[in-house]
C-alpha cells in the first residue's frame, strides 16, 4: 500500500472572495473575522449585494492538504461536490495540485457543490458565510478506509462537526485511523464553531486527538477562559502535541512537555488572511510527517501561512517547497 | 429615454486563469499570445492539463464594459449566457460592477456558459483557448433595440464574428446604432480573428465603423502588411477615429487628419497581460463618449491598461475613477 504524509477529510468548497468595508460587514449582520453557515436563500440575497468577486477553490482541510503538496509531501483529501461547474472547479484544482481526490460527485440534482463568499476588508481580514450545500453528505462509506489507513497523519476539519452527517464521516476516519495506529489531527477551525460544539470537541480532543490546531480565539472559547497562558497549559494536559496560532505574534507548540515559541514570517503586506491557519497547519504537518523537529515544523507553518496571506485565496501561489528551501527549512 | 455612455456587445465569457511554462504550450500546439476557438472536448482535455486556476469573469467587449463602468461611465452590455453556476458568476460580476445587464440566460439544457483557458506564462503574456459554450446562440432578437440606441456609443468585439449567429446579432446593433445616429466601435480582438474574418472586417469598417480598435498584429493582418506605418495610413484612411495600440511602444490615434502618439502608463511588473486591449479600449470610450480630446481620451486608455495587466485577471481591481482622479485626467 503506497504511504501518505498526510490525509484530510473536510468540506470541498469553492471560495467566491470579494472586497468590501466595514459597514457592509454591520450592515449583513456578519461578525468581523469569523465563519457563519448560511442558508442557499442567504448566500444568494449576499451574494446579489457584495461587488464583483473572484472564485478560486477553497475548504479549510483542502487547503491544509494542497499546502502539504505544495511542501512536496504526498497528500490525499476526502470531500463531497456536487456534479456541476463549481465541482468540477474544486476536483480540477486540487488534483492539478498533486493531491489524490477520488470521492465522487454526487449525482445529477443534488444540493450544488458548496460555496464560501469570502469577504475581505481594507485590513485584509477576512469575514466568511459559508453555503455547504452538498459538502456534508459525505457518508460513512465514502470514507475511503485505505487511503486513510495509509497516511502517517489523518486531519480532521472541525468544520465537518457542524452537520451531523459529516460527524459521523468524521468519526468513521479517526477510527480507521487509530486501527491503523496512525497519527489524527484536529484543527478547531473557527471560534464559533468551537462554541457550537465544545463538549463533542473537549470528548475528542482527549479520547483520539494526537495533534490539535487552534489559534487563539478558538483555544480560549474551547477551555472558557480569556487568559490564552491558561487554555495553552490545559491543552498541552489533553493533548500529545499542540500548535496554537496567534496571527502575528507567531505560534506556540505545545509538546513533550516543553512550550518552543515560534515567530511569525515576515509579510511584506497582508492582502488577505484566508487560510492562514490552515496553510500553517499544511506546513507543520508536512514537518512532522517527515520527520522534522517541532521548531523546523513551526517554522515551516509560518513560512506557509505568511505565503498565503501575500495575495488573495488560500491556494499557494508560488511553490512551498522552493519558499522552504530558500529559506534553509528544507534540503 | 435614460442615456448610456457606451453599450457593448460581446461573448460572456468566464476565465479560468491559470500559470504555465512555455513548454506546456509547445506541447499543447497554442500559439503564444493568441486566442484559439476549442471545442468542449478540446477544452476539457486541456483543462485537466493545466495546472490550478481562479477564475473571473472576462469576455473581452464584456471586460471593456467594466471598464467603462469602472471609470464612471454609464454602460450597458449584452451576451448570453447559460443558467448554471458560471452564467450566475458573470452576470453577478457585471451587474455588481454597475454594468446594465438583462441579456435571459438560456434556459436549463443548453449549451454551457462560455470559458476560457487563459495560460501566462512567466513573462505576463497570455494564450487563450475558448469554449463559446452558448455565447453565440445570441439571437438578433436578444439585441436590445432600446439600449442600442440609447448608447452615445455602441462597441462591438470583432470576436462576435467567429460563428455566424452571433454576426447576425452584431450587425443588428450596428443598424440600430446607425439609424439612432449613434457611433460605432468595433475591435479587431485578434489577428487570427482578423485572418479569418478580412474581407468582411474591412467591409464593415469601411462602411459602418466610427471607432476602429486594433493592436500592432491585428492592424497589420488586416492589411495584408508588414509595414504598422503603412497599416496606419490605410486605417486612418478607412476610419474616422482609429486607435492602434503597440504594447510598451503605447499607442497611436488617428483621427481628423491627424496621428497622435500617446506613451505607454508605466506599471511596476506586467504580472498578466490579459485584458489590455479591452481596458485600453475602456479608457478611450469613456473618453470619447464623455467629450474629452483624443489625446485624454488615450490616456485614459493607457492607464486602465496599466492597471490591468499589473495583476491576475482582466476585471479591474481599482476604480479607475480615483486611479485617473489621482494623475489628473479626471477632474
Amino acid at each position: 500500500m503506497q504511504q501518505y504524509d498526510v490525509v484530510g477529510i473536510g468540506n470541498a468548497i469553492v471560495d467566491i472572495i470579494g472586497r468590501c468595508d466595514e459597514a457592509f460587514l454591520t450592515k449583513h449582520g456578519c461578525a468581523k473575522g469569523s465563519m457563519q453557515l448560511v442558508d442557499a436563500a442567504a448566500v444568494a440575497k449576499l451574494y446579489g449585494d457584495m461587488g464583483p468577486a473572484v472564485e478560486i477553490s477553497g475548504g479549510s482541510g483542502a487547503n491544509t492538504i494542497v499546502g502539504v503538496a505544495s511542501f512536496g509531501g504526498k497528500a490525499g483529501f476526502i470531500g463531497k461536490t456536487a456534479n456541476d461547474q463549481f465541482g468540477e472547479v474544486f476536483g480540477h484544482d486540487i488534483r492539478t495540485a498533486g493531491v489524490t481526490f477520488k470521492t465522487p460527485p454526487a449525482p445529477k440534482g443534488s444540493e450544488p457543490t458548496g460555496r464560501c463568499l469570502v469577504l475581505v476588508t481594507p485590513d485584509g481580514q477576512r469575514t466568511m458565510n459559508t453555503f455547504l450545500g452538498v459538502s456534508p453528505q459525505l457518508g460513512g462509506g465514502e470514507v475511503d478506509a485505505d487511503l486513510v489507513a495509509s497516511a502517517r497523519i489523518v486531519y480532521l476539519e472541525g468544520y465537518l462537526f457542524d452537520r451531523p452527517e459529516a460527524k459521523a464521516a468524521f468519526r468513521q476516519a479517526a477510527n480507521i485511523a487509530a486501527k491503523a495506529g496512525r497519527q489524527v489531527a484536529l484543527s478547531l477551525s473557527d471560534s464559533f464553531c468551537v462554541d457550537r460544539h465544545r463538549a463533542e470537541f473537549l470528548d475528542l480532543i482527549r479520547s483520539s486527538i494526537d495533534i490539535l490546531f487552534a489559534n487563539e480565539a478558538e483555544i480560549t472559547s474551547l477551555y472558557e477562559t480569556k487568559s490564552f497562558d491558561e487554555a495553552a497549559r490545559r491543552a498541552a494536559a489533553d493533548t500529545k502535541l499542540a500548535a496554537l496560532t496567534r496571527s502575528e505574534k507567531g505560534s506556540v507548540i505545545l509538546g513533550g512537555g516543553k512550550s518552543i515559541a515560534i515567530p511569525a514570517a515576515s509579510v511584506a503586506k497582508v492582502v488577505d488572511t484566508t487560510g492562514a491557519g490552515d496553510l500553517y497547519a499544511a506546513g507543520f504537518l508536512f514537518g512532522i510527517a517527515t520527520g522534522r523537529d517541532l521548531e523546523t515544523s513551526g517554522r515551516l507553518g509560518s513560512l506557509a501561512a505568511a505565503e498565503i496571506i501575500s495575495h488573495i485565496g488560500a491556494r499557494p501561489e508560488t511553490k512551498l517547497q522552493d519558499l522552504a528551501r530558500a529559506k534553509g527549512l528544507l534540503a
